[in-house]
């Protein structure tokens, strides 16, 4: 863990050096975990001697319900909400204090914007994070609130009462705006999607110039997407006897394709992989 | 490893019994790596006590630049294909003896398809496996070639002369096209994508029906997004110094951003992320 936590997004080829050092770990003991790691696929060897992740991890980790299989019923709804901004769209769940975006879809010319798939924002910046902190409980949004608030315009809302007064605000509104909260140009706008039982689970957002254009035209578009979305994720995880259940059996959860492959798939035959 | 590679498209969620079962460890040994894996949160605990691969697997996985980052490049250019096309767009890679499938856009209405984003198909009987196929090396070729070949359908080409035959085609024509090789229904048209030192790192492809729409549209295509991707792959690993170097500097091989977010990315502030 210490080693493929070692790996950053500006940091994707290391050497056994840079990981020992990074990884607070011992030479030796680096040295002697990278050669098992790479016989795992965890790690490849470049041709210049520096390692990056393996693609067998990617592929183990596509198995994961929470992340892929959350962007993968959202992606088509995402999509159609990309089709019209023409910004940025993404996908963000709650991951400790902080948010982690599952997608994003950008355009070349779309404003400046420090999403990243896979990547994290503090919760009281962004717009996705302040839809999921607005619904979470009252402890966890004293504990954040309680902690050291990045600022990074001077429209960043770091003062705890303000924050609190805009939770009750995106909670009343059923959407969060931040405008220049992050970088001056750029303006956020999230709601949250609720899961089964009615739980806030993600948030759907856009990020785009901050000027003029009103709020409610980009709303609309989110709040259908989230409502979409929902949908799909309480018919993925609806029990299989379920008559309502729509096809795919035990993929449902993981897998979101076009209808006929998704009858298909739980009988559909499935060669041996050599590995 | 072995836990890990328990959980499968089918399987998300397993108890520690059927963790133990599918690893093929001790239910003793299980329980304790399982503790210890959700500490790291590789794993997840659910409710019905069930565990499901964690985010933070998935998470670290995004920072692997042969599986995400050429995603990343890619999906621009995968999106348009999608909008013309309304039917399966898929990217691939060689992984072992099968191609690996890095993303799918699909439609509701979208004919039957078996892939998967992170799952595997075998070479010679997916568009994108005969494309890797054709381009790979001779000693390779012939290792696949006198492998068990599974047949979906009576259409999966199976006989090794038969195969030899169809890769020569391939690389004469630049595509390939398999018709009902997987599914009746189903037709897969892949082109190759070359990444540095022009070698065939991926296949860019679309499954649509088996009809009589002639291939030569998709071809067209497929072999701009191919040929769109390829010049952004050589463009994200271009030396840092390279005067034709695009913006975002160490953050290239693993982000495709707007051109604003790219510039502004190198020096943007980043939080300390609480864990």
């Amino acid at each position: 863990m210490q080693i493929l936590a070692a790996f950053d997004v500006d940091a994707v080829f290391l050497t056994v050096s840079q990981l020992s050092v990074r990884s607070g770990l011992a030479l030796a003991t680096t040295h002697r975990l990278v050669a098992e790691m790479e016989q795992f696929g965890l790690l490849e060897r470049q041709p210049d001697k520096t390692y990056r992740l393996g693609v067998r991890l990617w592929e183990i980790a596509c198995r994961t319900p929470g992340a892929l299989g959350l962007r993968e019923i959202a992606k088509p709804y995402l999509q159609e909400v990309q089709a019209r901004v023409r910004q940025h769209t993404q996908l963000g769940i709650l991951e400790g204090h902080e948010v982690l975006f599952l997608e994003r879809l950008s355009t070349r010319d779309a404003v400046v914007n420090v999403t990243l798939v896979g990547g994290r924002l503090p919760l009281h910046a962004s717009s996705s994070g302040l839809v999921l902190l607005a619904y979470a409980d009252a402890a966890f949004q004293d504990e954040v609130l309680a902690s050291d608030l990045f600022r990074y315009t001077d429209q960043t809302v770091q003062a705890p009462e303000d924050l609190r007064g805009l939770l009750q605000q995106i909670r009343r509104d059923g959407y969060a705006c931040g405008r220049g909260y992050i970088h001056a140009e750029a303006r956020g706008i999230a709601v949250p999607i609720r899961g089964v039982n009615e739980v806030v689970v993600a948030a759907v957002s856009v990020v785009v110039p901050n000027d003029d254009a009103p709020v409610t035209g980009f709303v609309r578009l989110l709040q259908a997407a989230a409502q979409a979305i929902s949908k799909d994720l309480h018919a993925a995880y609806a029990p299989p006897n379920d008559p309502a259940a729509p096809p795919g059996g035990r993929y449902r959860t993981l897998v979101s394709s076009s209808l006929d492959s998704m009858e298909y798939l739980p009988s559909a035959p499935r060669p041996r992989v050599r590995r």
